[in-house]
């Protein structure tokens, strides 16, 4: 959808609707990852394409696409419709038979993945999709153990949460609600390096033998998986130095462990190609997949399996499943989005919006303000990583900070939204992360916006 | 839809188009709790009411509301549109947000749950319904484990399989995917008593002092939770006995235990009530709900929360969410499913069936044939147990049977499928869980059909 035509179909200011939809949002819904008497959940009364508004007259330029997950943008008119015709033809049949939709996207999906990976196990979403590409490895190998990178996140199930490197697992392992087979370890991030490494190549040569230590220590024989996010994601969109992620797979060949690759966040074109794993021509044995592969129209997940995995099962019954496997409406919505995103080049676009667009912009931003201490990204897949000071590289706020540690990134995301734009904060990052086909002049929008914002963060940095 | 409109949107036969799909099927689909080698699935080409159709022709009666989970039958118009038009109107937005049919949604399923059950926890499905519902009794209570019934099924995530107390657990415990706070305990199933009862008042009084037994053992300051299945479903529609679900609301008041009511297939109508807690007057502490929530048109699944629960986490994080919590599409359907079932009073339509149809016709012919040892059901969740010797009450094929053992249901299933009737079996029992607004004339059809199939069965019968 243009601009314009977007503009065009948001309704008049409606106050009165914002405050009934509130009030029984306060009444009767419980939020995600809440104190639920401290947040304030926004109506949002629509959406197209890049921007979505809320019922006072407000728009916002979506620079989350949510939570990473409108790849295409909101609303695309042939996805609706796609999703339109299948409900009238058929919105849900049983896993266990078969169904063109489900077939025609799993052969989609697999079409996209490096060869050698040709069945997909389709999901509800991430999390069950960690879930069931761990007890695929698990079966697979005889062994119980998964080892997972700190700083990540893979999902809210036991299994997942466990997984999962930041502070969101903290209270669940507190309460009991665990997977207890899983072992933590460092990976890399040069900008902080746990490795004491100053350069690209030290950082992935110091990491791969940290992880082949850990699993030294852990016992090769015990460990099922490694199970990385290709790009870290909400934990700081990490790049992997050169050389890392064919080191890890050297090292799951060597000890007969399974790579399970997280492309949750970073797949369906988040990077610049179908999934972000391309960039280092890397083969890893599971892929899990969500977000991305229709944009969240319908909840869907999978995993996509390597030849091998799927040999294990083919007489053997694999002990997992779930009621909307597959689920029609869900695989019509990933068949119209993929045919879209090919169609209309949009995996090529968020490319060229992270090569000529995101980052020369971001990057002068470093250059001029005092709070920006490092710039990553690639594809439509970035963070500002703030300071307090660019020589200690002191974080803006601390590592989990909440309440009023976090005032400052709290000024600089109301400011970000003052302004019209919606980027997502974590930690002291600023990450922004539009949808593929944004266009130029919305992302040089956003961005001046931005830019503004960054003012705010400078007022807590050292010049 | 009318019978005669459904038939006549049936397309023809098309042999071409199943090869096709079954093809691409084979090539790329994994399927759910399956060897991948030995199962056919089978095409699907559409379905309308309470009958779906193959590619050559072949229309079944759905007697298994495909998993339990159809409850409105397939592609209600009204519930088809209203997904249209919320796809026209906006997919989808995070779950930060407040969203007008994610509050419709929640306040609507609130209403039909017990008092002081007023917040609703949206997720995709009911695995993730049950981690999250296990998860704040966890922390509410500040306590780790969760008491569950065998016989029983919960879901495939690492905590929900854990619950499971039937063999789909087992593979995922050797391979170290699971959940290490649970303890099992039996259950009231007086058929087969496991406390040497012959009355349903002994019975429930039995399985009430094994239950307190266990939880003395177990040690009642480390139990968060006791979930039970209200009418337990795929294990056998194991209907509680009088008295049975309020001495376990008793027991949780007693030991400070939170008491989750899994009511992810028995929810919805399936028993002629809204939720199946209804029948028993009791009220539960938490409910998991999915399925029949929107018939399953659209994934979607969630837990409603008692006062006392939200108030552990008006100011302390809920550290659970999802990516799809709430999502539009899905509390679209959800809406209009709702209002369809009220409007058309479908959940009486279920209590009828059972009463007039489904449970006269059933118990007949348990007088009739060998070998229908017993007949329990009750709205359209019924179950029949089949028997070698309805003496000795020999089950007709063991606890667990697969491959040959398993011959005499599979012969059963495949004469039901034969005569135009597809229902569902587990072990040996055949399930009949219809769509809630299954017509007396399709009903009778169908049991007339499986009047047929048991014919099969009463061959590995004594007479």
């Amino acid at each position: 959808m243009t601009d314009t035509a977007a503009a065009a179909s948001r309704p008049a200011p409606d106050p009165d609707g914002a405050k009934a939809v509130s009030e029984r949002d306060r009444a009767h819904v419980f939020h995600s990852w809440s104190a639920q008497d401290q947040i304030s959940p926004l109506p949002i009364a629509g959406a197209a394409g890049s921007r979505f508004w809320d019922y006072q007259g407000n728009s916002y330029l979506d620079f989350a696409s949510q939570l990473v997950f409108t790849n295409i943008g909101h609303q695309h008119p042939k996805v609706v419709a796609a999703i339109q015709q299948q409900a009238a033809r058929l919105c849900t049949i049983a896993p266990g038979f078969a169904n063109d939709k489900r077939a025609e996207a799993a052969e989609l999906i697999a079409s996209y993945a490096p060869e050698g990976l040709n069945r997909v196990f389709f999901t509800n979403a991430g999390a069950d999709a960690i879930e069931n590409a761990v007890r695929m490895a698990r079966i697979h190998t005889g062994r119980p153990k998964v080892l997972t990178a700190y700083r990540s996140y893979h999902g809210n199930t036991a299994t997942a949460i466990s997984l999962t490197g930041d502070p969101r697992r903290w209270a669940n392992e507190n309460a009991g609600h665990h997977d207890g087979n899983v072992a933590h370890f460092f990976g890399p991030y040069l900008y902080r390096s746990h490795f004491y490494a100053t350069t690209p190549e030290q950082e992935a040569e110091r990491a791969l033998e940290h992880l082949e230590q850990t699993i030294a220590f852990e016992g090769p024989n015990t460990v099922a998986a490694i199970l990385l996010e290709t790009v870290v994601g909400t934990n700081g969109i990490l790049i992997p130095p050169p050389g890392y992620l064919a080191g890890v797979r050297a090292l799951c060949d060597k000890y007969g462990i399974v790579y399970i690759a997280d492309e949750v966040m970073a797949g369906f074109g988040r990077t610049g190609a179908w999934f972000a794993i391309d960039h280092w021509n890397v083969s890893p044995d599971l892929i899990a997949f969500a977000k991305g592969v229709n944009s969240g129209y319908v909840p869907l997940g999978g995993v996509i399996i390597s030849d091998a995995i799927h040999d294990t099962f083919r007489n053997q019954v694999f002990p997992g499943g779930l009621t909307y496997s597959g689920h029609p409406l869900a695989c019509a919505a990933a068949v119209a989005t993929i045919e879209v995103m090919r169609e209309e080049r949009i995996v090529e676009n968020a490319a060229w919006l992270g090569e000529h667009v995101l980052g020369p912009t971001l990057r002068g931003f470093a250059q001029r303000h005092p709070s920006v201490g490092e710039v990553r990204g690639i594809g439509a897949f970035w963070a500002l990583d703030l300071v307090k000071d660019k020589a200690t590289r002191e974080m803006l706020v601390p590592y989990g900070a909440g309440g009023p540690a976090a005032a400052p990134m709290n000024a600089v995301l109301a400011e970000c939204k003052k302004h019209g734009v919606w980027p997502f904060t974590h930690f002291n990052r600023l990450q922004l992360t539009p949808p593929l086909n944004m266009t130029e002049a919305e992302a040089l929008e956003g961005l001046t916006a931005i830019d503004k914002a960054l003012s705010v963060a400078d007022e807590y940095a050292a010049a």
